[in-house]
């Protein structure tokens, strides 16, 4: 019997569990430090309100209790040690025969770490719900505050990072105000609220088509999203942002700029990159350690076309796949085969009814486009339960322009009552 | 134009503030610490991992938006000074012409504040998110533990209090353990999760009669809880709790036994009681200050019966509804009315399929009981847009026995990734 330990819960960590799931001769043991398998493509939702944290997210213990021969703990791994095959952590010392490290990336600040605790980043549900608190409180602070200076820093959202992260949450928040507060609030206008992408490259959205980043532009100006490129933050602190000489006064500051790997994958001893990711061989396994395996976006794989794979959820669930059918290959004594990443374009939503995607050849942008996202968006939920739930807060949401979420909960609310 | 400011945005000051909506000759300020309405009978369901805090709760701000004589305010009053019609706060001084005080209750540790770090209460959204992670994470702590007494209490589960929250608390554990968890854990026995209700009194929800109380006791064992009357917690510390000379140790400890008023109240001046209860007239006001009113828990009603009203949901509405029509009254120059509490009846249900119900002289129990429970519910719910969600999630989870919204989020978590 092989041990398999699976380590992160995520894309990649769920779709090579369920490759091994219910097959003979593996018993596997997939750790995670939370409870939940996150579908992060929609994290940004969450933190617009536009949706529930429970409908993006599932616990991982359900989501594979359906297999007898898979194990789930909550569970910190610490360290790696490839020599002796174990793992080290909070419930001790782990032995495995194979393993699968899958435990992504947090947000980078470039350095300046500081800048966190003003400018929060989007990584967890955790991070959702307290971005969402963020916003709201600000509009909050707006309807009780007489000043125009102070007032009109409330209303200034700012989103650093102009990749499809940043355009999204910049989309919504412009969305939010223009269509969805504004009717809520007496005092203040909603719509008045400024809402700035800062991105440092000399476009947003590189990895899509120069035309395409163009039309997003246009179409985040539409919701009162204003785009500045070439612009890089300099200093970030309670009052806004600077760039360069220039300071904007901000009451909300949202990190959407860099990400490093997971540091686990530096315990490995393997090469890795700059952002911590590591250097994998052409069938995902680590150079000579061919029973250990990193996928998702704690892995450098650059053998398919020469720069490395994107960070994207379709990278990592592909990946994830190929280690699982790898390992039972090996099981059977046939030959591994290398990894091939099957691109099935690229996605991004411009507030609620906007979109770009390029699918192959075939670039949509508007409402055609938003169209397709719903869709393919709704069929890569459908391992959720929730699914059906999901489509029809959605539809009610798009049709009343009202957010059944718009909840104040958590770290950022003030004391309860 | 008459002033009208409204302390507390819960079922008392929201149908007040619905009463005098749209009306001439008055301008509503509603003020509350959070920004949203929270339907709290089924708050029990959210920390037990039923619903979503969306799905019980929505902002009040877009409950009353439809109303140009309503505003809105996220603030913190701290007294009030009704010698000169004014309230202190965090925005400064608020001036009121009338003033209704509807900011309720929050738990009572009977003097032992040190117990509430080990045994959190649930008045708040946020005490829900906390409890439920609190159970999930305990459960999740007797997968990974191998010493058997350790395990033992992670599995033991005590609620304190057996009025009808902790009595709904006590059987959505038994149910969750039960049903839910059981097929999810490979390594612990979900089932064998051992849950106390504990009360001080002779009996379990004194405020049905002797025969419902005993059924309630039945069908809260069959779910496997365990009650003990007359039991008196001595302490509570991070290894369970003390009866007289009895520990027993428990992972999990949930309040659910005393309240105390708003600490508001007492800044009025007027007599109150040991809770803190605020002393009313007939028709609601404070003694000497017929243009105050206090409603809801806060309020000590006993014109009616010679005893209390108690601190629920219908009496809160019914005198909120009051207070703003005595309002009108009183701008239209006609004479106030007393205010009198239409009975009509009480409910507790005991997991998922069984209830108890009196109503008038109609005494129901089991499955019947369980289907008026959910139809007067959801009849109470139709206040918020996500009704539909809210029965389709029911629906949903009766069918399935899964939980939908099981996720650990907020405090209880562990570091995010």
């Amino acid at each position: 019997m092989s041990r398999v330990v699976i380590v992160g819960g995520g894309f990649a960590g769920l779709n090579a569990a369920k490759a091994l799931g219910g097959r003979k001769g593996v018993d596997v043991l997939l750790l995670d430090r939370q409870n939940h398998h996150l579908f992060s493509p929609l994290l940004y939702q969450v933190a617009m309100a536009g949706l529930s944290p429970a409908d993006i997210a599932a616990p991982i213990r359900s989501m594979l209790s359906e297999y007898g021969n898979i194990r789930v703990l909550l569970a910190e791994v610490s360290a790696v040690d490839p020599s002796r095959s174990v793992l080290h952590g909070d419930i001790g010392e782990v032995p495995y025969d194979y393993l699968l490290l899958c435990c992504g990336s947090t947000q980078s600040y470039f350095g300046h770490d500081e800048w966190k605790a003003y400018a929060p980043s989007l990584k967890t549900l955790e991070d959702a719900t307290n971005i969402r608190a963020k916003v709201l409180l600000a509009f909050e602070e707006a309807e009780r505050i007489v000043d125009k200076d102070e007032r009109r820093k409330f209303l200034t959202f700012v989103i650093v990072g102009g990749g499809p992260t940043g355009v999204e949450l910049a989309g919504a928040i412009g969305e939010m105000s223009r269509f969805t507060l504004a009717r809520d609030f007496k005092s203040i206008d909603a719509k008045s609220a400024r809402v700035l992408l800062i991105e440092a490259g000399p476009r947003i959205l590189p990895s899509f088509s120069e035309e395409q980043a163009a039309q997003a532009v246009r179409d985040l100006e539409h919701l009162g999203v204003h785009v500045w490129t070439s612009s890089s933050v300099t200093s970030i602190d309670a009052d806004g942002v600077a760039i360069g000489k220039e300071r904007v006064h901000a009451g909300t500051v949202v990190w959407a700029a860099g990400v490093n790997a997971s540091p686990l994958g530096k315990t490995l001893g393997a090469d890795v990159d700059r952002q911590g990711r590591v250097v994998v061989e052409p069938d995902l396994s680590v150079k000579a350690h061919p029973n250990v395996f990193v996928a998702g976006d704690l892995a450098l794989y650059t053998h398919q076309t020469g720069a490395p794979l994107p960070g994207t959820a379709p990278v990592a669930m592909q990946q994830g796949r190929h280690v699982g059918r790898t390992i039972l290959r090996d099981l059977r004594g046939e030959p591994r085969q290398p990894f091939h990443f099957v691109d099935k374009g690229q996605m991004a939503t411009i507030g609620r009814s906007r979109a770009i995607t390029q699918i192959g050849g075939l670039k949509l942008s508007g409402f055609p486009a938003w169209l397709m996202w719903l869709a393919v968006h709704i069929y890569y939920l459908a391992g959720f339960k929730n699914r059906l739930l999901v489509v029809l807060q959605w539809a009610w949401s798009y049709v009343t322009f009202s957010r059944g979420a718009r909840l104040i909960v958590g770290k950022g609310t003030r004391s309860s009552r």
